[in-house]
């Protein structure tokens, strides 16, 4: 491993530390990284430690290379620089991807109460979108007018597109209220966008890794409120993929339940969305065959086409899996359906 | 252990099913045991067996003894008709209470899909409540219309009164949507009832314990999906009490953050509240002596006075803990307050 | 679930009590479930309740059937009055396995102190074999003395067909020594028995599942001595296999590294031991030629011979995988090598 | 964090790479760390990277400093070479402990297959020991002929001073037999050195922390196998302290069971060797005086000295603690015996 502290403005002192793990030899497979953002809080006034070196150290246990991003603060926090800031950062740790070893679009962000701010707002509204964002005890909602008068309610600019987010907080923060936490969830539910969310029964504000190291043993704290670590290590393993024999594997979790809102057509995609368009139904053309023979109508009346349109809303995949149909080539069906334009 | 089934109603099919663990003995000092009424779900048509039994095992093994109630469903479940069935079973229980050798204060719900629904309905308008409640992938807001014409929107009904909650849910779930979870987070947190929630990435609706035995090795869901059990019992403990070396310990986390709106006063009254209370200030009368002692204020033109306005909405307890002050006594001043009726 | 208790000696208060879950209906395709029989420790001269039904709680909730055995103690413990309990209960449950939907042949015995002595028996000289052993805090080697005059020292009856056993125990235990479960572990890596094995920092003789209703809250014990339970359970489901989406899957852990000192032969025999039989070198004759392609001998001079010779003590298994050789077919062959004496 | 690599040997290409993090400031009551000096396997002939780094992670994560050390390989092992390198490490590192804020009697080492050979070496025999030995799949018997003619059987040197050790490996390792372990434990057992141990049922050798990015998810390893981390770091924190609200918190493990066999008395000394010495009776006298009163004999006949006499091999503070004699006294007897001369 080598650190490598990058100024990004020396004037604001907005800098990126980057932390670069070693690839290859005896790494085996392991040619390059997934890489993660930490974004430390502290109120847009200050960048807190807690919240930088003890959080990048267990992404980096994990596998991960790790970027401490120093951003804006006090009187040069007004908004949107500490956006511009993180998007400097994320395009210049993507620029120099290759020298680093690090997987361009397998970059995530971590922030804490302030910095969760700023990392919901990459997810949100930034030019360099991560893969997936962490926000930990985040101001999400308006009481970001509590430590800043120019930073936008995050909930508001959650749409379709916005990453897929794992939150937690403890529900007895008594700085930033739980309501943030809920109505992150809330926006994402509304937009089909994936996430995690774990809310523990009490604890203060600020616990980072909730590591003794940071959060003293014997605080008034729930023991379950250190599990975001590695529960976030596992989901982003859902998210992004993970180390395996043959390289890295394929995720397992996707941005959204169903792919219909989405550019281009998939698997994913709902029975009505991809029946109603005539060069997606040419490419099932086989499926369909074996549909028709391994599917029962619900009743002696219906035709085929009459139970498609019932079972309509369904994931054309969920019905392939439950009744046993090309389930090996499913992988094949997705790649020919996601060269096809979702109009 | 022993089992016995009582028939609550034999022309609805509602029977309460008591599993009862020794006490004493080689049990030591566990005299008696809290409780936990088991709510299958089934969409208020039937009562699966599947959130029934697997479901009481998991707890019966951390000590509590269980009781599974299987309510009316079908044509019988016209609203209150389940709640009428879940009041008649816990004020049982409550009766048998020491013949049974269980706390009476100390028994939970744990309900899944319909059955929380009727879970949450305990926890916010019954006439026996639970001491807490755990809602697995529950219909919990107006969606509950899907399933029953009668049933309420258990959201509006949450108040101050309401017992903690325990939530957990798949963000996946095509049965019901994830929006009933945190609507009922959102309905908890504006009423400052203590909660816990775990929204997991992906899985299916119904997966019970997630225990192989009833969702199948192999299933797309996130491994965590299986963490619910064991944190909602280390969560009990905190909300209950646990089996300690002298008896059954105090609960550690408390209904609401501050006990403004409690009928009695408490040390963990925010400091206006009880400053604003002439019997409490004799209460207190020493310790704020103590306080006037230790306690710097913020600048030297402030009085102790002017510096108990600005900390007005901190918890007397948070303070006095923070300070070191009083900290040995806090559980004798808490007793005193708790004397005094909170106008 | 229903509870039977079986009289197995009315004089000497011998019982068997069975917890039998339901099977079929809404647990798909678990038709039938393993077992486990739970023997309680007490020195020969009782059997403890706190080593009996907390423990078969355990095994409950992760889908087992578990029968209590309380065995022959006092002055009717006399050796081998306690192992021919031990055998009759074994022959009682496997005569009524279909009855009670038990699979005769995944039934694992977990025993404590004394209890785990007679587990330790059941493992090792039982006519009744389980097929697998748990073992906590047992009396294994000569320390048995202690409780009892008549009790052989488990050690030494250890060989080939002793079953897969899963040890643990606190090093401080001040009432049967650490080198009991030592001794065992010895025991079992000389005659390549598959075993997993605990030894926890500190903490007190018969913690049992360390839940707090049996070692209650503030016990000086490390928090680790709980992990048994579940490290157990996962083990069993690699010894015995798990529930899966289609039935009961295979094991994944097999008792033996080698295969070698088998009955029969096994693609988990050493090469030397398969090219040495003629008829096993007729079945694997594809696979050879397959090999005889893949494979680069090490140097010019050696040829396939040489170089078989050089790995013959690997397993042909082991081979097959690292250099992709007939992977999908090794279930095929391992079938076929099956029927073959080890001769 | 800063990282300094420090050259020990240039010839011998022996270096120690310092992983120091920031203490105080935000860190609060952290003035100073424990740390851990990472010695990686190799067989005496490289050092693996794959033991490097991803370890030192781990530890660094959890609040320690960690050094990893690259020791003579190759023609350069020769007996005791290696092991002077680490005394050179270890007595650098407590040179330079002020500087670095490390705390220097809060060292501990971990090492790996042959990396563990030279960590239990450091354990037993060294001149300037580790205050506890983590050993991974380590060589410990004389089976470490197979990879260095000249270096010790370790097992043969473990004695009363032996520091605590944290054994782990998994049972079919099939480069050093597990019996290196389980030697090691008998070792540790017969001279009542604190130790823990897990042995996992199956996977290979040098799995290092089982964190995918060093064995790829999809190898033949027992999921348990990535539990040692965790389970060392929580076992560091019973024997070496904890980072608590007041700073660092005492051990709760200590190094042996009884004291007898130290160089001086304590609490935890056996009542025959307490009451033996004349001078502990004098300063036990309170609590003898209260142990009089309140411990009833067994029988009318016997007197209160026959009485300590059968409890003679008990240790004295497990008799107060269950008593509860003096019970918040106990650190203060205990300090007053520490000076004491145990003869």
């Amino acid at each position: 491993m080598f650190i490598e502290k990058i100024v990004l403005s020396k004037e604001r002192n907005v800098t990126l530390t980057a932390m670069i793990q070693d690839v290859g030899g005896e790494y085996r497979t392991v040619t390059e990284r997934p890489g993660i953002i930490v974004i430390p809080g502290g109120g847009y006034s200050f960048c807190s430690d807690r919240e930088a070196e003890p959080v990048a150290m267990a992404f980096l246990n994990a596998g991960f290379d790790a970027f401490i991003l120093r951003y804006s603060v006090g009187k040069d926090a007004v908004w949107p620089r500490p956006l511009e800031d993180y998007d400097e950062a994320m395009a210049l740790i993507r620029e120099r991807a290759e020298e680093w070893h690090v997987m361009a679009d397998k970059i995530a962000v971590v922030g804490f109460s302030a910095g969760g701010h700023l990392a919901g707002a990459a997810a949100t509204m930034a030019k360099n979108r991560p893969a997936a964002a962490i926000l930990g005890y985040a101001v999400l909602n308006e009481d970001v007018r509590g430590c800043s008068d120019t930073a936008p309610d995050v909930t508001k600019y959650v749409d379709y597109d916005t990453c897929p987010c794992f939150l937690f907080a403890t529900r007895t923060d008594s700085v930033v209220p739980i309501m943030n936490t809920v109505d992150m969830m809330a926006a994402l539910a509304k937009n089909d966008v994936s996430f995690e969310s774990h809310v523990y029964s009490f604890g203060p504000h600020g616990f980072s890794t909730a590591e003794h190291v940071v959060q003293a043993a014997g605080t008034a704290i729930t023991e379950r409120a250190a599990d975001w670590v590695q529960d976030s290590i596992g989901w982003l393993k859902e998210i992004l993929g993970d180390f395996g024999t043959k390289g890295f594997t394929k995720p397992v979790c996707k941005p959204h339940v169903s792919d219909d809102k989405g550019a281009w057509l998939s698997i994913d995609c709902s029975i009505g969305r991809l029946f109603g368009n005539p060069v997606a139904l040419e490419v099932l053309e086989p499926v369909i065959a074996e549909m028709k023979e391994k599917i029962q109508p619900f009743s002696p009346e219906m035709t085929f086409d009459d139970m498609m349109q019932v079972l309509g809303t369904m994931k054309l995949s969920d019905l392939l899996k439950e009744r046993g149909i090309a389930v090996e080539k499913l992988d094949a069906y997705d790649e020919q359906l996601g060269k096809l334009p979702n109009i």
